[in-house]
């Protein structure tokens, strides 16, 4: 219907007067940028305003600004030529380009030629969502085209970027690569459970080398995207965030424009109750997770009465409801950190969140395992028997106090745990999360769309009319506006949850793949069908995405820095643990010798160190047809500049071969003499002896063979 | 004199015929840049070329040359203006500047428009040296100025830099930064060495901590140095090697032009004999050094014989005979190794023969005190019986076999020898290493001009005729003749020399300070007279430097960083090992705890990447006016860029406000029935209902209104 954006204005909170009156200047903003408007009936209380940019030259104006800017802050080699018209036949925009474009038309402030439209916000919050409508053409072929094919080209990620711009087309980038990437070690991990078996430092050694090269050839993978869709450097475009407040108001020395200033140091002593923040996770979120295993423990090795293998679940049941919650909260409470902190832009905003986010998941993750391989194997013979703390939560099943009591004599820990749990974080956790990815919206949406009916039989029963808002549709609209509805009830995608469930899942691999070798097999198809889920969510279950530009995966890279970097000091550990044919310790850390502990994790952290130094090196001096291509652009401009500005020098002159005359002492002196009863001055008399090159050669040549007949004065003689 | 610069051309080695031919050929090349020349005898057997720029003209056109180039590089903000002699005046030639533009027009190739002379190099080989001359009252000056001040401002930088180029000026920017540094570990480690003692960790972590600060605060103060030089990005300028050779021919992608290649495998090959290079200058420099040390051991606490006041000299002897030498022999093999890894530009060249200089320093200066700290102090009581192997070294001095034999019982360890020998390296090695400096190339000169006079008095006695070269000098120039011959004798100064040296001397207080807290006191005084001799070094004893530009200190920033890291590893090992009261080990290893030793260590380094992180970070966060200023260049070439092309843009027109008449059902509908009526699309159609944005609103406040109604069912009851 050739829509641009659907903005949907929900009325429901507010007054009448207010509702009408802030349509009006809604509607009246989106004209005075040269947005063409269409309300209609939305869903109940609410209008769905149509957006379309009015003609041509508004648009153009827009991209050849966002252009300019872009050349500015040095993301296009080259200014894009004057002529409008002609930029856009040069270089034609791409659907992502043009929707972005409009979608900033909308929301950029007033001051920097927006509507400056803010959704939720201010006296913008009856706009409940903008969004674009879903080509449903395009997305079948998408999903057609990709559910039949095992690799994804280039070329299909190209498509995405067209389509959803280059920050969702970097989260598939990125999964594609790591899905390429995860092969090897799939293959190398299977040949090692066959035979090596587990805890294997050979495999150790590969998979930490894999880890690393795969890290560093993601930052080098990364530029050349970012060159091919021509983003490299829109990172440092500083989008400013409406919500800072300013201390005072200082006059910037740089600019000098009055602006708004937060002082350093006020804002470091925010960031430092990130401390408090951290400890108070780990101490809450790591409590639960210990009692949980404790309780576990407890009941699967210590208890001996009935119902055992119900009761087991108590603890995985514990943590399925509070984990959660518990989750929820802390992150609801890093946002709100995150907002006391008072960033500037978006970008160290985002960066400051992700390292909050990044802290919870990798405490609910890992620490599980953490706890089982470096607590409960080396440590369970002392640390079980204490476990009877938790004999409350099973007493009232158990028959006899004999069933509740501590670790029986020749009790010995259980040395497969650790691999019971490694498996299910990488097995049965990644089937269940990528289903609840999927099940979980479309059960949402099927009960919303129940309940609405519901409301509505009941509105008949009571004898009002249906409040349908299709009954005031034009008949040939009809379809396409119930489409729209639909799309405006669907969630919006946060390509940043997908990235972070990669990036965790390549900390399993990091960490613990060590323990089980297979974990990279298990990854390798889980991947391959989470990429596919992603796109059906994107095109079923969410709105059409607005397409962002990005340059990197943003904060996860140092992320999957830091994982490497762990996993260089876990597997290590671990292999030293398990050196006794994988059995480990027996839960007497007595067996345990400290030094040669500390001494292998340093040894691997140094050579993790060394060898990730020694890759990046290797890595960077591979080219890439990205890097050929900016470098050949900002050739070929250097080149014109030059061409341009040089020409213009004049050719110099060359200097007068001289008189050439012979040169004799007499002829010399005579010049001096000359030179001397004029008024000259030294200088002009020693340069003014030799007049023309050809002089200061036949004047050399003198010297030389005086020189010459000096230092032979023998050989002349001999003649 | 107005002379740019002096050209000794020496022609002892060659015949008559080919050097007059070559003469020619350079005089010639010279006049074809636009340089006029005057010829005047040399000293024995060389000819004394005086250079300067013919005209004005000349040298604007290169000065301007060389400023485009510089900008498209992205090392200037701004094209220059087209109009040479505007731009000149705009922002004149510092003496460097033109200094090295005109150094630059002499040896650069042809091709890019320079005289191409390379010298002592192929055809040029006769040209001994191109240097230009000093200015002594400047240097007068300069020496006056400085030794009557104890801080050096940044204006005194900005002279130096004005003068002997910016490459100069970052080694004495870096000297003084690092002197005004030191005085607060100097004021702290006094305190610490009365109050605290040695080997207090307490010094130990506020040491660290300071060498960190330091490294990072440099790394900002270059960038700042290097914005208000206008130097920054200079670095990224690549200058080609001219004895690069290529393996093959290949069409640039990038330029599409023919370029000599050399794959990558194969210097990464040739890079790998690095690795037995490193060993092979590791086994022989700390086998002499390991012997040397394993010698004074035996004789200063086995030796019991006559002459052992005397003998004790013996190592020392050996090491500063042999050590230079050897020295020599592996600084000669690096730099052919560096050489056969053929790079292409100099910055690559540079930096690799860097890397390897600093190896050979790092064992040379470093390794006794390694061995004293960590293997005699610990393991002597095991290993100084093995020692007898040195009596030979002493045996024709002994009277009878019981001095020599092997450690007494009741024999302990010299606890004491590793602050004696710290200090050596820190007080009397920094003293003597001064005194070299100066003394020696003063003493060479002597003995040369001692050796010329004497040669000459046997020539006068041999009848012939004194070849003093003076006895051509016209009257007037005797004198300015004299002083250039004596400059064309001078060495060439070369700045990473006396870099390196600072450099090394950051080490011992970052590595082994904690051993003797007044290690920075010494460091200070010391840094006082050296930055001061540096200057006299350059003035008197050295032919005036090309000034080359730089933006940072090189390859030496990376030692730096490195040096402080292995002090986070080395201070935390002696200050578990020396817990005990400084005592340290009684060399008997089975006293130390090797588990609390790298665990000491672990904590540590890990401890050090936190806080260089966080200093990182906090130094980032610093404005300073260098950053401030160039923020602002690119901030005000951005508005003008900004406002020239957004200019033309034309201002779009707003949206109509439509009829605005009222809108009913049926006007509406009306509306429709006309648009089907024609032969458009349902698009058209839709996007016909409202005309202009006030229709859009009039569509909306009904919309509203009826929402309302259905809203408040009840509430229209009850009214």
């Amino acid at each position: 219907m050739d829509v641009d954006y659907v903005i949907s204005y929900r009325f429901a909170n507010t007054g009448k007067a207010t509702a009408i009156a802030r349509f009006e200047k809604l509607v009246e903003a989106l004209a005075s940028v040269g947005l063409q408007t269409e309300a209609r009936n939305g869903d109940r209380h609410s209008v769905l305003l149509f957006v379309r940019v009015a003609s041509d030259e508004h648009l153009f104006g827009e991209v050849y600004r966002s252009r300019v800017r872009d050349w500015i802050h040095g993301v296009r080699a080259a200014a894009p030529p004057k002529e409008t018209r002609e930029a856009l036949e040069a270089e034609p925009l791409y659907e992502a380009e043009r929707l972005r474009i409009i979608y900033q038309l909308i929301t950029n402030p007033v001051s920097e030629g927006g509507a400056g439209i803010t959704p939720k916000e201010g006296e913008w919050e009856s706009v409940e969502s903008i969004f674009a409508l879903h080509d449903h053409a395009y997305n079948k072929d998408w999903i057609k085209k990709w559910t039949s094919s095992y690799f994804l080209k280039t070329e299909d990620l190209d498509d995405i970027r067209n389509r959803l711009g280059e920050k969702i087309a970097f989260y598939f980038a990125f999964t594609q690569s790591y899905f390429t990437f995860l092969i090897f070690p799939a293959a190398f991990g299977a040949t090692a459970w066959l035979l090596l078996g587990h805890f294997s430092p050979i495999y150790g050694i590969i998979n930490a080398l894999w880890c690393t090269v795969f890290t560093e050839w993601w930052k080098h993978q990364e530029v050349d995207l970012a060159v091919r869709w021509g983003v490299r450097g829109v990172s440092n475009i500083e989008h400013r965030k409406k919500d800072f407040r300013h201390e005072k108001l200082i006059t910037d020395p740089v600019t000098g424009e009055k602006v708004g200033m937060f002082p350093g140091t006020k804002r470091l002593q925010r960031q430092l109750l990130q401390v408090p923040f951290a400890l108070g996770a780990a101490i809450m979120l790591g409590g639960l997770i210990a009692t949980c295993f404790g309780i576990e423990v407890f009941i699967s090795e210590v208890y001996d009465g009935p119902l055992k293998w119900l009761l087991v679940f108590i603890p995985t049941g514990i943590l399925t409801t509070v984990m959660p919650i518990l989750t929820g909260i802390l992150t609801k409470f890093a946002t709100q950190l995150t907002q006391y902190e008072n960033y500037e832009t978006h970008g160290t905003y985002e960066k400051a969140l992700t390292q909050k986010i990044f802290v919870l998941n990798f405490i609910t993750s890992y620490l599980g395992i953490f706890l089982t391989a470096f607590v409960y194997v080396p440590f369970g013979n002392i640390i079980v028997p204490y476990l009877d703390v938790f004999s409350l939560t099973v007493r009232p099943f158990a028959e006899n106090e004999k069933q509740l009591q501590g670790a029986k004599p020749g009790w010995t820990i259980n040395p497969d745990r650790l691999r019971k749990q490694v498996i299910y974080f990488t097995v049965t956790a990644q089937i269940v999360n990528l289903g609840m990815e999927l099940v979980v919206p479309y059960l949402k949406r099927r009960g919303f769309s129940k309940y609405k009916e519901m409301q509505s039989e009941r509105a008949a029963k009571n004898g009002g009319v249906p409040p349908s808002p299709a009954t005031n549709d034009a008949p040939e609209d009809a379809a396409f506006l119930k489409r729209v509805r639909q799309e405006a009830e669907l969630d919006v995608y946060d390509v940043t949850t997908d990235l972070r469930e990669m990036v965790l899942q390549f900390g399993y691999l990091s960490l613990f793949s060590v323990v089980w070798p297979l974990t990279a097999v298990s990854f390798l198809v889980n991947d391959w069908v989470e990429l596919r889920a992603d796109a059906i969510k994107i095109c079923v279950e969410m709105q059409r995405p607005t397409p962002w530009r990005a340059d990197t995966i943003g904060p996860w890279l140092d992320s999957l820095g830091f994982l490497t970097w762990m996993g260089s000091l876990t597997t290590s550990a671990l292999v030293y643990l398990f050196s006794n044919d994988g059995l480990g310790p027996d839960g007497h850390p007595s067996s345990i010798k400290c030094w040669a502990l500390l001494l292998s994790m340093m040894l691997s952290e140094h050579a993790f160190f060394l060898v990730r130094y020694g890759v990046e090196m290797a890595i960077s001096k591979l080219d890439s047809p990205g890097l050929q291509k900016e470098r050949r652009e900002r050739f070929l401009i250097r080149k014109q500049y030059f061409e341009e500005n040089l020409s213009q020098l004049q050719k110099m002159p060359k200097m007068s071969a001289g008189a050439g005359g012979s040169i004799t002492r007499e002829s010399l002196e005579e010049d001096a003499r000359r030179g001397s009863m004029n008024e000259s001055t030294p200088e002009t008399r020693f340069w003014s002896r030799q007049q023309g090159w050809k002089e200061t050669v036949a004047v050399g040549k003198e010297l030389i063979e005086r020189g010459e007949m000096e230092k032979s004065p023998e050989r002349k003689k001999e003649l």
